[in-house]
């Protein structure tokens, strides 16, 4: 007999039953943002390849700047100058002083570098050096940023700009990322007319097959779409075998469906086994979880705004296992503009709309009954009430989950 | 003669001279994701389009229900059923009841629905009601959710899943979008090689082109390589025109290429005027910006770590006024892992990493001086530092913006 799971459980259950890795693909640089990393990305070489300056200035030995100031500068003869891109003409010669730009290789023997501002050229072929140097002054060392072996990015982080310009500067062209698992979108309930139709008497526009396919492609899956399925249970059986057979995982919405509820659970208990049927929150209770084969399937509820957010906490977790994302959820503060009243031992999720007044953030919580459209146009974040709370007073600070 | 800016006045100088509008353009809904949304969307329906019952249970008139209860039930004949996605197939007869399933409608003159757990079916065509109704009991009206001209969804919103499924509610398969802007992007440097090349002696890779390139693209913008160009005035001005020609901006970086700076302002001043030379922060003072004709062109320096913080805090500006997006930043507390020094009246923005112990969340600085990779690869986030801190201990707890 299967209970109702609390929302940790089913997360736990998903982890260990329904996130089997996607394969390793190479995506070109440009390509790579928003994918997630499917192996450590070590240095190959050294970063910085030589010893660079970060300077204007004149490359020394350090130890022949002791001493000087602006009252006894050291002299030294300024032998060439390095030029930007090139290797220095040889190494410094013993007392003398080399000019370097920005960015500019340091030759051989030099160890530190005094700003120009520190310095003075005396037009005869000597520069008066006014500041001491220590060792190392002004200078990276080869291999200060990365060297051969040091692991740059680690695998499950998810791609952002800077990362592909780390990967440009260690010369990686091609990305390794996990491919894009295929989730399979079936809507089911003959209330459904797509959203090109106009709904004639008592029928409404199906809100799920677009919304989760858009989700699920910003969480990082691919998707393709199976339509509305009639209720009918050789329909529906026909439909989730074909989308099964196709993809990784299936989402197939429809709570006001029983001939839906019926459907996934033949199918799923013919094929594999029910993981879960039901989790104590709100809104989302009747989600069914099982295995087809080793097909994860989600029976998610028919509302867009119960099947939004189970998708966000639950089908998220089932992508990321899959593609092996190390989620990072940061929430930010802001204040209740109104009172939660308590939920009487289920978890709520709730969306909210985020503003700013006199530099305080304030989240506006968004009724589920003030409708369909109205809960999912325009929300900012979400937030989540644990199971015991006894309600929050407005004004209460809590963690919102920004969208 | 220009000042160096602070980073407000940069903003404002940007806002007031650099957001030209991009065009109004179409996407189909399942694209309209990450866009920015052009215009206000008002509704054209009612939604829903007729009153709906939101639970299994018997349509009636409230005031047939007064006074009932569990031992004195109201006793209703159950006439016909609703069915979904139908209209009901009459009104409500005076002193009856009618079976309604979930988002089923109600029928003309029904004003309330009593859940299907407080009645009992007699089996001889009458229905118990034992607990009294009010009007308007679990009934949804018409419009209630949303009714024609009422906006849903603001110009300027980056549009989301859930917009997306708002927009297939309303029956809006194309949604207008402001256009991408076309950001032109231009390397400087003698001592540049592509990132496909192993750099010789005193070369480096170029990273600047696929960062911004990359973080353009997630900003909202279309992008456009010119490469790597000498420092040679005649080729920079080349390149430059020829960039400004196809563009809606241009980016040129090169820091420590003087030739690029010369060879910019010279554009910029022969085509139009500069608008600051300078931001008073930390990374990222050389910047430069003017107006060539009207196009923005901006300078910026060639350390990849302060091209990335100026694109992000300033181009960005740019790119949200071209597409009309209203930016809405929303900053995590963490706490400091080491401290921060004064930074002497310049604004600084540090790269942070984010890591969590026992429910207190952290942020480390990243050091730019520990190098340009290390510095750019697994950054989480950033903190901006006022130019008037006089630094801040390990253990404060800050905002952080995250990636």
């Amino acid at each position: 007999m299967f209970t109702v799971r609390t929302p940790e459980e089913a997360v736990e259950i998903i982890r260990a039953n329904c996130c089997r890795k996607t394969h390793t693909e190479f995506v070109p640089l440009a390509e790579c943002a928003g994918r997630i990393l499917a192996e450590d990305i070590p240095a190959q070489e050294y970063v910085p390849g030589f010893d660079r300056s970060t300077v204007d200035g004149y490359a020394v030995r350090a130890s022949d700047t002791f001493g000087c100031s602006d009252s006894i500068p050291a002299i030294l003869p300024a032998t060439f100058a390095v030029e930007m891109g090139r290797d220095p003409e040889g190494p410094l010669p013993a007392g003398a002083c080399v000019y370097v730009p920005t960015g500019g290789a340091l030759p051989d023997g030099a160890d530190a570098v005094v700003m120009i501002e520190y310095t003075e050229d005396y037009g005869d072929g000597t520069i008066g050096i006014m500041k001491p140097a220590s060792p190392g002054a002004n200078v990276i060392y080869k291999g200060d940023d990365v060297y051969p072996g040091k692991v740059v990015l680690t695998a499950g982080r998810r791609l952002i700009a800077q990362d592909a310009g780390a990967l440009a500067a260690m010369g990686v062209l091609s990305v390794p990322v996990s491919a894009r698992p295929v989730i399979g979108i079936l809507s089911t309930g003959d209330e459904l007319v797509p959203p090109s139709e106009v709904p004639s008497g008592g029928q409404i526009r199906d809100v799920n097959s677009v919304l989760l396919d858009v989700l699920c492609r910003e969480i990082g899956a691919q998707t393709k779409s199976y339509g509305i399925i009639r209720d009918d249970a050789g329909l529906l059986t026909d439909a989730l075998e074909k989308a099964i057979a196709e993809c990784d995982a299936v989402l197939i919405s429809g709570g006001s469906s029983v001939g839906a509820r019926d459907a996934t659970a033949e199918v799923i208990e013919r094929r594999g086994r029910l993981l879960f049927h039901g989790i104590a929150m709100k809104p989302g209770k009747p989600t069914i979880l099982g295995l087809a084969g080793d097909t994860p399937v989600f029976g998610l509820p028919g509302h867009p705004v119960a099947a939004f957010f189970i998708t966000r906490l639950f089908v998220r977790e089932m992508i990321a296992g899959m593609t092996g994302e190390i989620l990072q959820d940061l929430p930010v503060k802001a204040r209740l503009t109104e009172a939660i009243s308590a939920n009487h031992g289920r978890s709520e999720a709730i969306g909210v709309r985020i503003t700013e007044e006199n530099g305080q953030r304030y989240a506006t919580p968004i009724h589920t009954k003030s409708g369909l459209i109205s809960s999912l146009a325009g929300s900012d974040g979400f937030m989540l009430i644990s199971r015991d709370c006894e309600g929050l007073p407005a004004g209460t600070e809590t963690d919102i989950f920004p969208y």
